[in-house]
Order: structure tokens, then C-alpha cells, then sequence
């Protein structure tokens, strides 16, 4: 999505070989006319899929979900981080285990939103390892629910979360894809998906 | 704002007499077409004030102050939520302390951010003791900039929230007033304002 890389070439800070900051309109400062456009890109993309929620964790996921599910007409789940050992019956949860930050939290989820009858799609700002994304898998899994797919604004081509999604067959739809950020420079994969 | 009480009087649970539990069209699981008019809502009535950027708390209330931030054409600020001694030199911070729950956190937001040409709307979901809304005006006013008011989903009018931040100086508006919940029952104020 040429609009999603010439905000990234033009306002993101690269910290170092691994981490792009995008804290002035993704993560912190939001543009709100750009998470328009995405959640419409991505309803694009996803369409005609008998999608019945988009699911995503919080918080910075929330943005581009919430124009997403508005674009496809259905309901959007938040799922929440927990301190681990939440063990309230009526939820659905999972660690999730960050190894880069070697630290972990555990997702939950109503069980009252999440039925065999729904077809998810998971929307999130960044695809790394696949931690957040394969945790919130496992969720909607757990209330016997499908998976449509994996949105993501800005995936980290040089990490394993897609080739761990794709294993899993689940099919990932990246707007932005970084190849590198080596000495500070921005290299974007060509689209092939 | 009737399309919210009906909601509310449809969907909520009363969990006490001071507990409403929205999880199903707001807090857990979203309704992208009521945000829509709720960002609508507030976008009318504080139009023409100048206002520059809308700010919210993560993460309940980042739905409706994205969607009022779309209809209003400014960028949305979301403030942090961080264990306390948070004390990173690039960053505004204030201690929020819940007396309802007993608990404090650090409320934070990026001195990039906020600057004194700012005049910014603070969004969110619910005003009880108004102990997060006057966090976040504490935080704007650190970065020097303005407060155009606050604007509540869910006010509930049997706490002191309101009282406090009137006597601040600040305009409240609230889409839905609660009276009271005693006995399992909502019964909402008439509108004034």
C-alpha cells in the first residue's frame, strides 16, 4: 500500500537494525484518515469471505481493526493482555511468550464473543516472530471459530512470523513489508501477495 | 443520545448498584457502526472550538476518540497506561490513582505530542470519579497546551466526576447520564447539557 510505505519513508524513526518506530501516526499519535484507508483496504482484500468478526489485541492493533470491522459490516473483538494467571472461567486465554522481549502476558477473550460460528480476521499493527498473532490464533480456536486471515499494517520480512503463519496455512495480508532496516535504511520487499 | 441509552438499556449488564458492564458494544467486543455516531456526535457539537488533536486512555477509549478524531480531521493522541517510575526524560507523566480500585498507574504521553499550540478534546468511555479524566488534563497541560473539554460516553451522574471537572472550569459532555443503578435498574438523567 503505497500511502501505509511514503508515511514510513517520511515519518518513521528507524532505532536500530530490528525496530522501526512509528509512534507519530500508528502507535501513539494516530491518523485517523490513514486507519480509514487501511480499513478499507483490508475489507477490500478480505471480502466476500463470510467474515463474521475481526479480532485484534490491544492496544495498538485497535485502530486499524475498529475501521476494518466497521468497512466489513461486522463487530470488532479486542482481545486484552492480562498478568498471567488470570483464570476466570468465562474467558478464553493464552500466553503468549515474547522471546526478543523475554517477557510474557496472557490474552484472554470473552467466551460469550467467540462461537463455532465465527470466521475471524486478526488485524495487527506489526508481524514479527508471530507471537501476538499465533496467540491470538489459538483464541479464537479455542471457541471453535475459523480463521479468515492475518492483516498487518508493517510485517518485518527479516523475522519468521510469516513463514510460521503460512506453515500454519494461514494466509497473511501485509500492506507494508520490510525487508531491511540495516544501517538505518528503510528496504521495502516488492509485493507479491 | 438516544441510539446509546437504547444500547445500553438493551445490551448492558448491571453488575451493582455502581457497576455497568458494556463489554458487548464498547469495552470487549466493539460496534464499529455505533462509534461512527458517536464520533459523529461529538465532532458536531464541539466543532468550531479550534480544536487540534482529540486524546484518549488506552484502550476502551480509543474507539470512539479515533472515530470522533476522523470526523473532527485532526490526529488522535492515545495516552499510556505504565507501571509507575516510568521516568523517561522524553515523556510527560502523572500518577493516576483509582481510590475505587485502590490502585495507581502512570498515565504518560510523548512530549513530541503535545505542544502549546495544541487545543485538544479528551475522549472517553466512562466518567465515574473522574480520576482518569483529570489525569489526562494534568498531562495535556504539562505539554502547555489547552483543554477544549471532555466528552463521555457513559457518565455516571451519582459519582463526582462531573462536580470535578466542572469546578475545573471544564465542559463536560456526556451521550448518556446514569442516575443510578440501585436495585439492577438504569435510570438515566434528562439531558441538560
Amino acid at each position: 500500500m503505497k500511502l501505509l510505505e511514503d508515511k514510513i519513508l517520511n515519518e518513521s524513526v528507524v532505532l536500530n537494525d530490528e525496530i522501526l518506530k512509528v509512534d507519530g501516526f500508528i502507535n501513539h499519535q494516530v491518523d485517523p484518515k490513514l486507519m480509514k484507508e487501511i480499513g478499507e483496504e483490508f475489507a477490500e482484500y478480505f471480502k466476500d469471505r463470510g467474515i463474521t468478526k475481526v479480532a485484534t489485541i490491544e492496544s495498538s492493533g485497535i485502530s486499524p481493526a475498529l475501521m476494518t470491522a466497521l468497512a466489513l459490516g461486522v463487530p470488532l473483538i479486542i482481545m486484552k493482555k492480562s498478568p498471567s494467571n488470570v483464570m476466570k472461567t468465562d474467558l478464553f486465554h493464552t500466553e503468549v511468550v515474547s522471546f526478543t522481549k523475554g517477557s510474557s502476558y496472557e490474552l484472554t477473550v470473552s467466551k460469550s464473543h467467540i462461537s463455532e460460528n465465527d470466521h475471524v480476521l486478526i488485524i495487527d499493527d506489526f508481524l514479527a516472530n508471530g507471537e501476538a498473532s499465533t496467540g491470538a490464533i489459538r483464541l479464537v480456536r479455542k471457541g471453535n471459530a475459523t480463521i479468515a486471515g492475518v492483516g498487518i499494517l508493517i510485517e518485518k520480512s527479516f523475522q519468521a512470523g510469516r513463514n510460521k503463519l503460512n506453515e500454519a496455512m494461514i494466509e497473511v495480508y501485509s500492506l507494508a513489508r520490510i525487508e531491511s532496516l540495516k544501517g538505518g535504511i528503510i528496504q521495502f520487499k516488492k509485493q507479491e501477495n
